[in-house]
């Protein structure tokens, strides 16, 4: 992570009115209102299995992470670039992979309108996504006594891909009643929550950020990047999920946002039609502060070794 | 390529007004002007050789290319989200590659303003630019009788691989005399003609494509594209190139543009002081011809197989 952090600095904050790197995607200013840019890359034996999930589901997800980074703004999708590196003798994946992102394009309205198609050791996606927001929403500007909420219950992706690896699938994926199949689902198909992330701008959200690396660790990088403490009291577990999943697991793609007032999201919330968000926490005025019930948060999440 | 082409298809030309798979890069509208988008992976093994080529070589190339893209277009780049793949234990070479990007994002003015950074079996650069032209120039305007020019020789980057390759360097890639040194930075650090493609657009350029994939490959794109025929006369050779790198070599950056007045190129040239283009040939009215001199214009370039 210290190389993620060094390079951060590197790249710099950008010039006023500018957000480069260190945020769920950079905002631009433009004439038409700020463009916000975000690029996300998964990588086979790294990211996913394809003995655990389809090509297509590859597709799908791929496309769903960067989404996830523009919900995180409140911002809204526009277009998107996908660049595959696909190995020799395995051309044959791209129509099911493109099947994936098609089917994602449509259900986020973010066409695919490039990239690049090249032959390379390994399966390899990246997908970059340009978007708008009227006033994004940044993950440093959560004030002391905000309510800190998120979208939907935690953990669900985690619980799926430990379902998943656990060999012999003693449910059926297709029975979405059962909670084993949702928490599958949850890994293979994630849904980012563009309208809940609109629906928090409007509330008046201060700070905002997905849980692609866990409650844990980016409620750490809200809490940091905000210069304000928090205590969690609450966790909604997502299907099949276990509380350290829901906290540490990552892969989920619900939105943590700060808001000085939580009724004012449940009723926006409410008002376009959404399932409501929880209230697990509040932001202190003590920035050192990283409290869970009577105890300290867990370190931990989904981070990238060198 | 039958995998490309499929996928061109599957994507789409995108709405009226809009270009989406099929050109160098994307066109959307937006309030402030045409927004270009375009994305370009540079794999280990594939595209590049750490042995004959510094890492911040390639992080200068991997923006150079995406940048060529917007150059043509006509367009000038605005900001690069740089997506990088690194296996375990080679951390330390984000370092230099970082370097690289740097050096060239001053170069071509386009800064990087976010990407994502992840640990994988291969090392791996993706680079997205976004850009934007008041009128973007398509590969698929050109008209019979318009002249065909190139921004420069070619065949100096396959030329520079060649030599480097050629295993003990007989030459010094420092002195900048020598046509082997040359020809080795123009693989190492090749300089997309930004300048030169909005000169070209201001010229009334019918139609223009850069010479990545060589210029036999790219001048058939244009001309597929254009539903025109092309005569070509003669091949500016690059630094230490022979004829066959400059028409299939590939790894060339500079410009094809198709022109109806090419009088008028030289002077827009002239006026923004940069070196003359060369007339290579011209477009003619019989769709299927595809001719060098007295003989037809060879088959072959870069491609990716799978």
């Amino acid at each position: 992570m210290a190389f993620v952090e060094h390079i951060r600095e590197r790249l710099g904050p950008g010039p006023p009115g500018e957000v480069w790197a260190g945020d769920d995607a950079a905002v631009l200013p433009s004439p038409g209102g700020p463009v916000l840019l975000t690029a996300d890359t998964l990588v086979e034996g790294v990211h996913f299995d394809l003995s655990l999930s389809g090509v297509d589901d590859l597709g799908w997800k791929a496309l769903a992470v960067s989404v996830s980074d523009i919900a995180a703004m409140g911002g809204r999708p526009l277009h998107a670039l996908v660049t595959v590196t696909v190995p020799r003798g395995r051309g044959g994946d791209l129509e099911q992979l493109y099947d994936g992102l098609e089917a994602a394009a449509r259900a986020f309205a973010c066409p695919v309108v490039g990239g690049d198609l090249t032959s390379g050791p390994h399966l390899s996606v990246t997908v970059a996504v340009m978007g708008t927001a009227p006033k994004p929403v940044l993950r440093s500007q959560a004030k002391p006594d905000d309510a800190l909420l998120v979208t939907g219950p935690l953990g669900g992706g985690a619980a799926g891909l430990r379902l998943l690896r656990g060999g012999a699938v003693t449910f059926d994926p297709a029975d979405l009643r059962q909670p084993e199949a949702r928490a599958a689902l949850a890994h293979r198909r994630p849904e980012p929550r563009v309208a809940e992330g609109d629906a928090a701008r409007r509330a008046g959200a201060s700070a905002m950020i997905d849980l692609s690396d866990g409650l844990a660790l980016d409620l750490r990088r809200l809490a940091d990047a905000s210069g304000v403490g928090v205590v969690v009291d609450q966790v909604p577990l997502g299907p099949a999920a276990s509380l350290d999943e829901a906290l540490t697991g990552g892969d989920d793609y619900e939105l943590l946002f700060a808001v000085p007032d939580a009724r004012r999201a449940h009723q926006r919330f409410e008002e376009a039609g959404l399932s409501p968000p929880f209230v697990i926490g509040r932001c202190t005025n003590d920035p050192g502060e990283r409290r869970l019930g009577a105890g300290p948060l867990p370190e931990g999440g989904w981070e990238h070794t060198w």
